[in-house]
C-alpha cells in the first residue's frame, strides 16, 4: 500500500500521459483543459486504493480510475452549463471560455471517453466495470435532476434530500471503490461492502461540504463561505433548521431565502445564526458522524488484513477532519 | 427474413414495451417524449435485419436495436439544442418544450440507456457491441463538431466535407449494421463488410438528403425546400458548385450564402440555377449512384445466401429512390 498523495502522483502521472487532444481541436481541447484544472483526485484515487486494499497491484486499476474522473469531469461540465457558473476550481468554466455548444458536445464525448477506458480489461471485467458504472452515472443524472427540482420546491423533505445527495455524490464515491475490487477480482461480498463504506462515506462528505460552506474557515475554505446561503441552496442544514426552529424563526429563515441581496453578508450572519440557535449545526455534524461511523462498521465486516482496515479508515477520517 | 414494414413493426412494438419512464419525471418523460415522435426506425430495422441476414433470430437483436435508436434521438435532442430548432419531426423539440437544461440532462441520460441495453448480451458480445458503439459515439460528437467548425470556415474542401458526413451520419448506418452481424456472431469479414456497406449506404443516403433538399418534390418532400440554402449551409451541392463555377457565379454564389433575406423564395431560385448550370446537381446524383454502387460491390463480397444479398439491394435501391 502507498500514502494518499502518492496515489494521487501515480494518477496524476497516468492523465498526464494520456493525449487526448486530437482533431477537432475544438472538440478535445475543452477535454484537456477541464482535466487539467486539478483537485483533490479523490475518486480516482479510491479506486486505486481500493484495488490494493484487495490485493491487486494499483496500475491494473488506473484505466477504472480514469474512467471515474473523466466522468466525474464531464458532470462538472454539464452541470456548470445548467448552473451558469463562470468559475471551477478558480478559473473560468468550459462554456465561458468557450461556449455552451463547446460544453454540451465536448461533455458528450468525455461521457464516451469513460466507457472507453474499460476496454482494456478483459470481457468478464468488462462488463462488471461497464455495468456497475451505467448504473452509477444515470444515478448522477437522477440525483442532478432532483438537485434541479427541489430549487423550485418548498416542501423538499430530509430523506428526499439525503436521497438527492446519494444519487448526486455519493454514488460515484462507492462506485469509485467498487470498480478497485473488481479489478481486483475480490469477493462479490467484499465489493458490496467497499460499495457500502463509500456510500456512507460519500454521504458525510457531502454533508460535511454543506456544513463548510456555512462554517468553514475563511481563511482555508478556498470558496466563498456562505455560498449556499447566497444563492438560497435547500441544504441539510437550512431543511434541519425549518424543521427545528419556533414559528417566528422559520418565518425568517423562509423570508432570508426568498432574496437574493446584493449586500449579503447581514443574510449570511442572520442564517448561521438560526442554524447555530436551531440546533441545525449540531445536528448535521452529528450527522456527519453517523454516516462516518456506519462506514466504519462497514469496513470491519470486510474480509480483509486489519493494516488494510486502517488505512481506509485512516482515509475517511483525514476526510472528515478537512478544512476545504 | 421478413420486409422492411415488418422490421419496423417488430421493433415499434419492443420500443413500446419498454417502460423509461421512471422518477424523477422530468428527466425520463422527455426521453419517452423523444422516443415516441416517430420517424423511419431506419436504424434499428438495419439492426434487425442484418441480424437475419446473417441467420440469427431479429429478436436476439432488439435490445442492441434500441441501444442504436437511443443514441440516434440523444443525438436529435443535443444537436437541437446546439441548432437552437425548434422543431422536430414536426413536433416541439424537447428544449422548446421543456428546457434546454432538461435537454441537457435528458440526453445524458439517453447516452448511457444506451449502453445499458447492452447488458442483455453475454459478456463478449457486450463487449465488441459496446467497444462498436463507443468507437462510432465518439465519431459522430467528432462529425458534430466539425459541421460546427464549418459553420464559419470559408475553405471547406470536398473531402473535409464527406469525412464530416462520414463521421456525422454514415458511421452509425455502419454501425447499426455490424451489431447485428455481431449478435448473429458471423464471420469477421461479414461483420467488416456490412459495416462497410452500412457505410457507403450512408454516404449515398447523406448526399441524397443534401440533393433533395434542394430539388425535392414540395408535395412529397415533408420539410421546407430549400432549407439548406436558407440557413446557407454548404453542402456538397454548394461545395461542387463553387468549384465547378465561372469566377461570377463564384461570387454570385457567394454573395447568395452570405445573407439571410426574409424572402428567399429569390436567393432558392438563383442558387438551384448555379447548382445545375455549374454541373453540380449532376455531380451530385453521380456521387450518390458511385456510394451506392460501391455498396452493392460489398454486398457481392458477403459470405451469406444469394436472396440475403437480394434484400440488402433491395433495401439500398428504395433509399435510394425515396422521395422525403
Amino acid at each position: 500500500m502507498h500514502a494518499i498523495f502518492q496515489y494521487q502522483d501515480f494518477f496524476i502521472n497516468y492523465l498526464e500521459k494520456q493525449s487526448i487532444t486530437k482533431e477537432p481541436k475544438n472538440l478535445y481541447d475543452p477535454i484537456t483543459y477541464i482535466l487539467g484544472l486539478g483537485g483533490k483526485r479523490m475518486r480516482p484515487v479510491l479506486t486505486l486504493m481500493a484495488t490494493e486494499v484487495f490485493n491487486a497491484d494499483y496500475e491494473k486499476a488506473l484505466p477504472a480510475a480514469m474512467a471515474v474522473e473523466v466522468f466525474h469531469n464531464f458532470s462538472l461540465v454539464h452541470d456548470d452549463i445548467m448552473d451558469d457558473a463562470p468559475l471551477r476550481r478558480g478559473e473560468v468554466t468550459v462554456h465561458e471560455k468557450w461556449d455552451i455548444n463547446t460544453g454540451i458536445l465536448s461533455g458528450d464525448a468525455m461521457l464516451i471517453l469513460a466507457y472507453q477506458y474499460f476496454e482494456q480489461y478483459e470481457p468478464v471485467v468488462f462488463r462488471d466495470l461497464a455495468k456497475l458504472f451505467s448504473k452509477t452515472a444515470l444515478e448522477v443524472c437522477e440525483g442532478q435532476q432532483w438537485d434541479v427540482d427541489f430549487e423550485t420546491r418548498t416542501d423538499v423533505t430530509i430523506p428526499e434530500y439525503l436521497k438527492m445527495i446519494e444519487y448526486k455524490t455519493a454514488v460515484l464515491v462507492a462506485a469509485a471503490m467498487k470498480m478497485g475490487a473488481i479489478v481486483a477480482q475480490t469477493s462479490e461480498e467484499n465489493a458490496a461492502l467497499v460499495y457500502e463504506f463509500g456510500l456512507n462515506l460519500g454521504l458525510a462528505f457531502q454533508l460535511q461540504d454543506d456544513y463548510l460552506d456555512a462554517f468553514g474557515d475563511p481563511e482555508t475554505f478556498g470558496k466563498q463561505v456562505g455560498g449556499d446561503i447566497i444563492e438560497n441552496k435547500k441544504t441539510y442544514l437550512y431543511l434541519k433548521a425549518i424543521s427545528f426552529s419556533s414559528n417566528e424563526d422559520r418565518d425568517k429563515l423562509t423570508t432570508l431565502f426568498s432574496t437574493k441581496p446584493d449586500d449579503y453578508s447581514g443574510k449570511i450572519e442572520d442564517a448561521k445564526q438560526i442554524f447555530n440557535i436551531s440546533g441545525a449545526s449540531k445536528a448535521t455534524q452529528d450527522a456527519i458522524q453517523e454516516y462516518t461511523s456506519m462506514a466504519f462498521d462497514t469496513l470491519e465486516k470486510m474480509n480483509i488484513a486489519a493494516d488494510k482496515k486502517a488505512i481506509l479508515k485512516s482515509f475517511g477520517e483525514n476526510l472528515m477532519n478537512r478544512k476545504v
